[in-house]
């Protein structure tokens, strides 16, 4: 039987122990995607305690404890402290094989040095051991972003946001990593949504534009991307639902962007009319620019209206959506192609049904702007565990090339949420190491090792020219 | 090599075999959905020989048969007995991988006392063994559900239904099993199919309503509930080949109501009105009486008409569908929780590929109820395999809460088939084993003892109030 | 550690190496689905070079390349030779996971003697080995064919070919090998692509049937069908990017017919008319020919526009489409079977999520013209991966019957991938291997032996009456 979760930990093989150790280990983080608040990392505050640092933002935390029949009290309803980390701790005994599990015990241990399992008989004792390492050491946002060898962050911004606090981290004092903006038009895109209408005249503002066509929106969104490329955005993010991909023309489009600004609704082909021209045009914009773009599919969002009512959004109470997506996502990548202007592209999924489906539409746009120019987006979210990880790594490996994967995000909100490179490296290691011994692999070392440094860090580097 | 199927049986690690051995084998058994006979469990008839209790009425096993080319005679056209048995045995030597095959040798073992393997050249000297085994042993439904140490069964019953093998089963002496009903209003909602007008003046007549409009549908199930709850039942179930959602209006699902009752045909848009209205009035009641409701997903059923038209339904001819169901499914559950009307909910998905979806819709709606008040049913049917129960397991484990999943259910029309317990015990242990002695999950006793009992059997006895 | 690729390659249990260097191992091979070219064969030319046999017009090798970052020149562009190996090298290096990374190293070994792993570094010796090798030894099509073992292949035609290679290939001297022609009436049912009219003229000449209506189509193509049969046909081969099923009546498809006659472009549903009445009407004509009747499920082909009007079809552009395909197969399948003419059929899936949906379709629709009349295929194509085949055997084993599986095709367009039989047989060795010591099957020699043998070879010769 193996030690619980000790330094050899998910490393079943000796390759495996060895590219880890060797090799990744020790290598830096490139956090090229997550929701991180470029404000908190300016601010710099250290936590009040263990529940604040885990429980306060954390909905994949809430959603485990509102499985196990905890009220809501102790997830966004003001119970906080002690009462509420005993209840964290009972959940986290029944969540066997969550990745929760793993992820609060690497934390223990890399941040608080406490290696003692955590259920609710240990659960008062953890909280005064972790709350004592928080007020003797240092727990603050850039504090933990340092120690965990965190060499760039991208955060996520909308393009009506002056990026103020990446400006200020420039310049941040003993401060030695990179915060750049992500673009993520998203508020731009949802003409569906409520709001919309007042949103476009905020951009509008921002921009200096005077929006009266959905081409206005196009101009403005241009120009805050050059704001953002100058302020060392490297990446755009897309959050997709489902895959819009529509053929109408520009007059259908117009119309349907007026209704909006009038306040009228729109159906989902209506939404759709406008809101391929104007990703059509973001692609474009991102190619010139040399930019990445991150699409993320398959989020279905806020399904709990009394919850949405009461308490808003971002609180854990999305799933995992299972439209047709092959067709749509062809047409919208192969109309960017055929014009030349396909920028480099990551293609994430929340539904592994198709992880079949992105593994094999990269082969369709490769390019010669970079190596696996279009990426098969690491296994996010929901599939953030260790077979969602796995599964998207054997799919890429077997439809794709494996050795020139961009790795791991964390896409987070967490400050301390960086173990899951660890995590990650582990699993990665673990695949390989398991090829190697199995002899499915030549034993190479120098490739090996160019092949989990690639992934753990190096290719990101260079894939985005961070 | 392990031995063929011995005691240790697919536990693969020293924790596997202790957690099963010390404490799940002797566990009882609630099998919280079935389809057995009420009126064969009073009526306590032995059987005839192995082929009537094997090949009577088991559709699985006639699925098997006829994939090896063998005529309907020896399934459902007559030949019974030895020659019949021969076939099957034919058909197992070549169903490997299937669990057809545990199942019948896990039952030769526990009921028979054979250990041999089942062939072709076997069949012969099992068949007069096992029938031994039958003249001098006891093979009456109700023994065999003792021997298996049952504490509860709920059988699948029509609202129309009497009950009276249900009240009668409640005095039979010596009989130490609760067999309760479930209320199971598909003729009721299936507005589609022909018989559904006759369907609906016998229903009324049961519950003393005079039915004019399917208000009065909804006020007769009500009373038909109440009275199934009287008797003891404490869950419903529905089957979906789809997820029907519709936001029509009273007046038009009146209107498709007035149809169906005049013997037109209406469309799958028009039945989804109506069903939609029926369906969250049930889920209502449902809550209200605090029932369970389960939610049975994906099965295309009666695919080969040929052979409906000759021999009906329930006889193997149907497969798995693959709509999507994400959006409806979300939008169902809201519509009860939104009024705070949500009951317990189990949701059973029969396409695999459905699992991400079903386990992270869990986390919308769960309450204070119970825990995990919103259930990830086990793997069912054609997923009710090593490898279906252990991604069912394994998706619940990475999303939701494993240590309070409810467990197995038969799903059967066979008294012997309470080995699939066993056989989910040892899979769930295997599992967990594993994940223990590769040091993912503490080592504590304690802690793995109340999870496997959970999910054995202590969880279902919660969860529904048993 | 086990050594890279030697002898007992994938084979990871006594078992497993039993089965297969005792049985498997030497058994020919039966390849019932290729893309080779009866004219290549007959005309029987050996290769220049290494890059001429293997990247010459390899897709699959193609598309890995252009995953790196390399030019097209080095793909279909014109670069040759060294510096084209080069770069094919260097791909492979990356290409961890990936079957094409076996697929070279066995046919290096196997038709080569180079036990050398390859990467960039080994490119250029290995190079001028395999070259020398070409030069020494016999590397045209009908040497490779025969030190393969290949007792049948069965190419993909067009019904208006004239077969003139496959009955040259009859009197080959010196080459014991059955070639024969699929029947492959892809153009005939594309009613939507251009050159559809032009195609049907063409077919008309061919048969000697004037075709005015969607009726004369029928009565050409079962009038080739017969002269098939008479040259050795006993498959045909259908492609499906979804699967079309329309209820249209006949006049409704004679009016796409004309449409489409005059040159007017019709719409999916309006092409499924049509598609439905010729498909239902070969599907009698299969049936009364006693042919098997293929159906490769789910391609979506030439995505990338610009590649696609620059160099064609089949280069590497096409990827996995996701439609849903439970509801349209089942009624294709039973239309068919309700007038008892529906022919022995393989469902091959390209998206590893219907693995479900066809392996439990498959028992909708047995009969006993055969044993597992409806087989589930192989995985194909973009499954064609270790992962992709265990997948499907278990999904055959846990909802069908394994052992009456008709096994591997190559599905290629080269010569020298018949080392596929041999990574499948290992692949196939190792899972039943796994099962059997792990106490899940009965070790009995006998019957291992039947059921390895007919997996690899035999079931299929009976299957398809060679």
């Amino acid at each position: 039987m193996n030690n619980f979760m000790d330094k050899d930990f998910l490393l079943d093989t000796e390759t495996a122990k060895k590219l880890f150790h060797d090799y990744c280990e020790s290598l830096p983080i490139c956090d090229y995607h997550c929701h991180l608040s470029p404000k908190e990392i300016y601010e710099n505050k250290p936590p009040k305690d263990i529940s604040e640092l885990w429980l306060k933002g954390d909905h994949y935390k809430w959603r485990a404890m509102r499985s196990c029949g905890i009220s809501e009290d102790y997830c966004t309803g003001g119970i906080t402290g002690k009462a509420q980390f005993e209840k964290f701790a009972y959940t986290l005994q029944y969540a066997i094989g969550n990745p929760i599990y793993h992820w609060a015990h690497i934390e223990l241990q890399k941040y608080f040095g406490i290696d003692t399992p955590l259920s609710a008989k240990t659960a008062d004792d953890i909280y005064e051991r972790a709350n004592k390492a928080i007020e003797e050491g240092d727990f603050r946002p850039q504090s933990l972003i340092m120690k965990s060898n965190v060499k760039v962050v991208c955060t996520t911004d909308d393009p009506a946001d002056d990026l103020n606090y990446h400006k200020l981290l420039k310049n941040a004092e003993g401060f030695d990593c990179q915060v750049l903006p992500t673009y993520r038009p998203e508020k731009a895109l949802n003409i569906n949504l409520n709001g919309f209408a007042e949103y476009i005249k905020e951009l509008g503002r921002v921009a200096d534009v005077e929006i009266k066509s959905y081409k206005d929106v196009i101009t403005a969104l241009e120009k805050r991307a050059d704001y953002f490329n100058e302020v060392g955005c490297r990446v755009s993010d897309h959050s997709f639902d489902y895959v819009p991909f529509s053929t109408a023309t520009n007059e259908e489009a117009e119309a349907v962007f007026e209704k909006a600004m009038n306040g009228e609704s729109v159906t989902r082909e209506e939404a759709d009319a406008y809101k391929t021209k104007v990703l059509l045009a973001l692609g474009e914009k991102y190619y010139e620019l040399g930019w990445a773009m991150e699409i993320h599919i398959g989020a279905m969002r806020n399904n709990n209206t009394a919850m949405f009512k009461a308490k808003g959004a971002d609180i854990g109470f999305d799933s995992v959506g299972d439209d047709n997506i092959a067709y749509p996502l062809s047409r919208f990548l192969d109309s960017l192609n055929v014009k030349g202007k396909l920028p480099k592209t990551i293609l994430f999924n929340l539904n592994n049904k198709d992880n079949t489906v992105l593994a094999t539409m990269l082969g369709n746009f490769q390019g010669t702007e970079a190596e696996s120019k279009i990426q098969f987006g690491p296994a996010w979210w929901f599939l953030d565990t260790m077979d969602g990880m796995t599964e998207q790594m054997k799919s890429l490996g077997n439809l794709g090339i494996l050795g020139k994967f961009v790795g791991m995000e964390t896409d987070s909100r967490s400050f301390t949420s960086y173990g899951r490179h660890d995590y990650f490296r582990r699993i990665m290691c673990r695949l390989i190491g398991r090829w190697v011994e199995d002899g499915w692999y030549a034993n190479d070392e120098e490739i090996l090792k160019e092949i989990v440094c690639g992934i753990s860090y190096n290719n990101a580097m260079k894939y985005f020219n961070f």
